[in-house]
């Protein structure tokens, strides 16, 4: 039998999905389950997305250009010019997803052996996109204690090596809900343009910033064209994660073309998620409008439940919709297990995702949850019922 | 400014899409140009899926499994099993395109540094993949001059090395047209066996086998349960190119699951994609015989158009809608420019595909290019006269 790769032996089990079995086992024990584990928004889709893939007058589902259709692009493009973001439909790519934008990002500007900074607690799936890669994670740890602000420039300074290639950011960030401001980004830029380094930039929760402030891009930082690399999506934007619409873009003109090479082997990014995705750009006002407050909302009741919670301690997130908060657990991989495996609350439990799985320091995040509030208040009310019943009664509870 | 990786350095222009500027320009200059050069096909989806589209209930695109749809994966098995491959839905994993699941199949399979056995010429993009995983690409040489044929056994075993590591085909063959019998397979199979190789065996043109010929899937040979890896698409099967739905199939219990966290890593496959594709399989079987009709005579008419123009030679194709024909030419990427930027014949030419770009051994396929009959028979009639006409007056001629 041949083996497998060096690559697919060391890539990493997503931290979330090995819990859903253990999920499935709870439903077939017909209990209730508040997921609030995964950024799965229960929003509905923009109806005029909606609508524009119902009223799609595609007899033949060709493909489209490997950067994606023109038309999307130059949509797009006039998007990013109301937010301050001023680039062309020559400066990007549609992808499939934003997965796809950090894979071909790290492709086309790192080799096996680079080394990228990642502030931590940071998004899972980072970890297997570098490992496709063969690039090397080197995280800079961000602590509860200062809910989670940007560690201080000299001890990015102090991990540099000469393998170092770029510094990954996401803003506002997945899991911590972390806002950076435009000082931080500042700092960031003199590191990055000192060092020579890209500056890759997720910023698919730009939408969901809170209490009046506002989203300064990597993008907007002067002098920087040709190290920002911008990792977009409209998953979030628009609730709609399985259309798999992101993109990747960049001033710097020679990623950009090297980039469409690595697309145009995969051919085109999806033709039904980039009608949605244009379709999305006339969503009107009200429908954001409408997803704040309701975000704001739940943020709002979920922070005061936990913080209501004997031993619990939560930031106040200022964007995106997660949050990692302080438990008084011994193990939070054993935590997550156990409310699915052995816990009930009048027939109901929670799923949270570990936050061990975000840090890439091992030990760190032993006694920390990311919680996505995507649930309606409803079902938030009765999560935060299930978890403070479950840490009364927790055998590995430390407080 | 931070440099370009080493890997997107190597990563090939694709050898099709580089001529589009020159057929841009043609256009311009308000010439019609006939489209050999892309297997975009021009028949209409099946109803069944765009219907199923237009009629989707959903009010949220959520991300969908990382594997696929579980109903879609249950039909997918369904299919296999009409068609004489035995396998359950989990053993395969839905892919965004028949592209994510060869670059899947290559970093969950293949170490950087390994060697692949390709015969060509072979799908260019089989290039990009390869240096995507950092796989050498050792071609085998097919030849026109017994209408590419699989090379014999011994040609592999000489070029056999201990960094072998697999075979790739595609059957039928895109670009030759090419169609392996069971006794090829069989000798393959004996060879993949004798030095523990992985076969991963392209299979998307299954549907397109002329002449009363069966398609036999490198699926159906026995012992080889955990060498093979099947790649598949609905894009051509069902003229829906722009979905992006593909699988990658195994017996394969080690491979599946660590490709599983690839698929994770990248979330999941496009919703409304799985959607049209489901539905698809529905799709009635007259459907399937307008197809075969279409094609069949689309083939009969280019074939002999093109043999009986002088100096030309066509194989008949015996599955696929692609052919490489050999031209009295000095240099097929010279004529393949030369037709869109200096000919054209009542203000028509034609964009082909210099074959150059599907062989790996420098050199070969100056003299053929890729014709696909991807359209109807009075456009594709034009384009034979078109061809005709230059070849004619082309200053690079040779006979």
């Amino acid at each position: 039998m041949p083996q497998i790769s060096q690559k697919g032996s060391a890539m990493p089990a997503s931290p979330i999905r090995k819990l859903v079995p253990y999920a499935e086992t709870a439903k077939q024990k017909g209990r209730k389950v508040y997921h609030l584990n995964i950024g799965q928004p229960d929003i509905p889709t923009p109806q005029v997305a909606l609508d524009a893939i119902k009223n799609n007058p595609l007899q033949v589902i060709e493909y489209s250009h490997s950067a994606g259709n023109e038309s999307y692009r130059k949509g797009l493009a006039a998007y990013y010019k109301t937010i301050g973001i001023d680039i062309t439909h020559n400066d990007m790519l549609i992808t499939t997803g934003g997965s796809e934008a950090i894979t071909i990002a790290f492709m086309t500007c790192l080799n096996p052996g680079d080394e990228v900074i990642i502030p931590e607690p940071f998004y899972a799936n980072y970890n297997g996109f570098a490992t496709q890669a063969g690039v090397v994670v080197k995280p800079i740890t961000s602590s509860i204690k200062n809910d989670f602000a940007l560690p201080a420039i000299s001890e990015f300074e102090k991990i540099i090596t000469p393998k170092t290639k770029g510094i990954v950011i996401c803003n506002p960030n997945n899991p911590t809900g972390y806002l950076y401001s435009q000082e931080e980004l500042e700092q960031l830029a003199s590191l990055v343009k000192k060092h020579d380094l890209y500056l890759f930039s997720d910023e698919v929760y730009r939408e969901f910033c809170y209490d009046g402030n506002s989203h300064f891009s990597a993008m907007q930082l002067p002098g920087l064209e040709n190290n920002v690399i911008l990792m977009d999506s409209v998953s979030k934007r628009y609730s709609m994660c399985g259309v798999r619409i992101g993109a990747l873009i960049t001033k710097n003109k020679e990623v950009i073309n090297i980039a469409l090479r690595f697309a145009q082997a995969r051919l085109c990014p999806p033709s039904y998620g980039q009608i949605a995705a244009e379709a999305a750009l006339n969503t009107p006002k009200d429908y954001f409008d409408g997803v704040y407050n309701e975000y704001i909302d739940r943020r709002n009741f979920m922070v005061e439940a936990l913080n209501r919670m004997e031993g619990v301690y939560c930031p106040t997130p200022k964007g995106a919709f997660y949050t990692v908060v302080k438990l008084p657990i011994d193990n939070s991989d054993r935590f997550a297990q156990w409310l699915l495996e052995d816990f009930e609350y009048n027939n109901k439990t929670v799923m949270v995702a570990p936050a061990t799985g975000f840090y890439a320091t091992p030990g760190l995040g032993a006694n920390e949850v990311r919680i996505a509030y995507v649930l309606n208040i409803d079902d938030l009310r009765g999560a935060m019922e299930c978890l403070e019943q479950a840490l009364k009664v927790y055998p590995g509870r430390t407080l």
